[in-house]
């Protein structure tokens, strides 16, 4: 289990046991903090302790707001820009999974850009931003080494791009104490940015190279007891999906899920993904060489046809244990009509970004054997 | 062929076909360039020319300097500071491969930082350096992407850390003129990157993920024609090595190389490499798990012990049409005492970049095995 560095883009990110050492590197001329979290996972997997004690040694004054919950709304990023601004902090460090870190990067850039989280949703200009650190405690968002963040306005989830992280530290440590669930969901968010990745219109040879290899790491660590060197080997697969997704972004099953947590936020994200998932897949494979490919890694077998490409993405949900349905968070035919609309209105953006020309009898079909 | 771009640490990468025209994102600000090239190949590419009517549109002046030559030594580099200096020039375009990208690394810090070319060798301090674009010509140096440099000073070849490109392009286009045995040494020094940075002790998991997709492509694209679509691939293999030995810096085999061409300039880095590479593959594959997964990737076959990871390295060569020797080159057991000397002298830093003792023994065995 090698610690390694690496910068990607804007991202100076740390991978490896112990990378939250390096912190100590970047907090020059930082004064006051604030410290972005959850409600319990930074506490609980020892990353809140260990910045506590990095900034406690250097002298630097901290706050902690630790409201963010799941599936963000634009209100949070409001708040949080509020309390930043009353507490005069000069650098944002989140702790936490894909909501707390898109939360993070809407405030920063808020911070000294101004204007309402809803704003930068429909394109206000960003004019500067305070320094953000990222401290990662999933194994699926990629949000620390990519330039997105997904908020919710009304019932609509957006996502935008908006800043990388400055400083972003993978340490698998604090991913020991992630749930099983979550470990699973997570994991199944990441697999979806390389399989939406590679199946774009906008994969080029660097998103397969690392979509390929965290498909096939995924398919390896995924099953089984997650000890850390599991967890070392997720999240590096995480992270590498996150640089896929960052150069070419996610399409048709980010958007459904998209509009079904932005409908029903107790759905989480990578749970979502994986619900309407395989059926999904069964359309996108009908189009793209590269679908089949990734999931024959996946799988570490032959696959054959669409229908093939569906039966091997459920038969991997089914070995790692997940077996959810639309139905288990109150989802019925009743909801697929709002479902549409959403789909093939604000987020059909998304559908651009595939080769084919995805409809509304797919979309119908995909939520029906979903159910 | 997708194009797409990518920033690795310093360096903004624009890839693909006509990836040139990306230069224009860059010249603001910019008023007098000095090209640095080789005698032929920049002309002959069509890259000068693209370069040429590229400032010409902007209104930019430049000069052209074109007396780099293969294993360029340090005056090389005093000379073209000189240059650049005397013509004020505020932004240097190496067009050419590793030999000309390594004499502009140095140049484009020397002419802010001082001193002279040997200087840097020895370690002295970077305070400055003018923008530095490089226009790629082999797929095989890396260079456009890492930091590295290599000068001969005297009879020692010495590799040092002095700065990434700003800008690099890499256009397959370019390499539809390279010779085909430049072609096939320029890739066998890719195939090196690769393959040291994962037997390094250095190595990390995006170091596998790079290193390994990087021999998969040479093992399919460097035997057989060399069209633009296997140019596209040889070239993005060598990039993704770069970034392999960029984290990952090369060892046993390189040290060996550089002492080799040291001796004798007209032997070309990657036929040096590659002589002594089967021998040397022989010692590491001993001591390396990666070398033989590596290997593996290469042939598509399994490999069950040194002797087969060496015979499988050979027997690629000989696929590609690679039969030279050291004798070939004027090298006889009369200069291995030289070399000894310099390899357990100047080269040794190399040497502890490996898990396991590289002794005077092995040294020999391989100068032996490949006379």
């Amino acid at each position: 289990m090698k610690n390694f560095e690496l910068r990607y883009e804007n991202t100076r990110l740390y991978f490896g046991i112990d990378a939250i050492r390096k912190m100590e590197r970047h907090l020059k001329d930082i004064k006051n903090v604030m410290i972005a979290t959850g409600r319990n996972s930074a506490r609980l997997s020892g990353a809140l302790d260990d910045v506590e004690t990095i900034l406690s040694k250097h002298d630097i004054d901290y706050e902690l707001f630790d409201e963010i919950k799941p599936n963000p709304n634009t209100d949070m990023a409001d708040k949080l820009t509020d309390v930043i601004r009353k507490n005069g902090c000069d650098c944002l460090i989140a702790i936490g999974g894909g909501s707390v870190i898109d939360v993070a990067k809407v405030s920063s850039v808020m911070v000294l850009s101004g204007g309402n989280a809803r704003d930068y949703l429909m394109g206000r200009d960003i004019r500067g931003s305070i320094p953000l650190f990222v401290v990662n405690l999933t194994h699926g968002t990629g949000s620390e080494i990519d330039r997105y963040a997904v908020l919710t306005d009304g019932k609509n989830k957006v996502g935008i791009s908006i800043r990388y992280p400055d400083v972003s530290f993978d340490d698998p440590r604090y991913l020991l104490t992630l749930p099983r669930e979550q470990s699973i969901y997570t994991s199944l968010d990441a697999f979806f940015h390389a399989y939406e990745a590679v199946t774009s219109r906008s994969t080029n040879p660097l998103v397969e190279t690392l979509s390929f290899e965290a498909a096939r790491i995924i398919g390896n660590h995924l099953p089984g007891d997650h000890g850390l060197e599991n967890k070392y080997h997720l999240l590096y697969a995480s992270m590498i999906s996150g640089i896929s997704l960052d150069m070419s972004p996610a399409h048709v099953v980010h958007a459904i899920e998209h509009a079904l947590s932005g409908t029903n936020p107790d759905l989480p994200h990578g749970c979502g993904l994986a619900v309407i998932g395989g059926r999904s897949i069964y359309w996108i494979d009908k189009y793209s060489k590269n679908s089949r490919k990734l999931l024959e890694v996946l799988m570490s077998k032959k696959i054959g046809s669409p229908d093939d490409a569906e039966k091997a993405f459920r038969e991997f949900l089914d070995e790692v244990g997940f077996d959810k349905r639309l139905s288990d968070y109150g989802f019925g035919m009743d909801d697929f009509k709002d479902i549409e609309r959403m789909i093939f209105g604000e987020l059909k953006y998304f559908l651009r970004r595939v080769e084919f020309d995805f409809n509304r009898d797919m979309l119908r079909d995909i939520l029906k054997n979903s159910l």
